[in-house]
């Protein structure tokens, strides 16, 4: 029963920083749709199975705010608003891959 | 404004299964810490900036149900109980290094 190292809590410090974001329910799901190129807001709810407008509204609103997430607006008419990955949340989707490959080799299916 | 293809829902959806476990708030850093090895509740808790002894309670518990974390008791006296873990558990580690590191370049440290 060891105490953790030096390195180790540095090490801890950035991984607690990605889980700001990624600790929450629904963001790394939104990053991961958002991975399949700009979309509408119904386009990303029909995405992220079961969430909620409200909640999908307040999610986009925190990851725009953490620059992972930009939001475009094209004039039109008709106007038509788009969300997209930026290049620091592009980086994250080679990551959440893995993440997908680990759960699927290491985690059970929740039951339905 | 594309309709995400098969593909991409199919990989979402392992995607998804690793936020039910990552997707809830200390998860990711408990499995963190337990990286520097076999730990006692307290030291765990001490690792874990933040959280109670109730919710590190509820989350080693939903840890070790989904096969990532075990808990070992040592006969003593006094008897020593520690948390590891499993092998499952190791395999995420080099995925949540890298994600620290996409955190550390990509992400604003949180204002205290």
């Amino acid at each position: 029963m060891n105490e953790p190292t030096h390195d180790l809590r540095r090490c801890d410090a950035t991984v607690s920083l990605a889980f700001t974001v990624l600790g929450k329910r629904w963001n790394g799901m939104i990053l991961a749709v958002l991975g399949g190129g700009s979309m509408s807001f119904v386009e990303l709810r029909r995405g992220v199975d079961g969430i909620s407008d409200a909640v999908l509204s307040d999610r986009l609103a925190e990851l725009t705010e953490a620059k992972l997430v930009v939001r475009s607006v094209e004039p039109g008419p008709p106007v038509s608003v788009g969300y997209d990955l930026t290049e620091a949340g592009r980086h994250l989707l080679p990551i959440l891959d893995q993440l997908g490959e680990w759960a699927a080799s290491n985690l059970a299916a929740p039951v339905r």
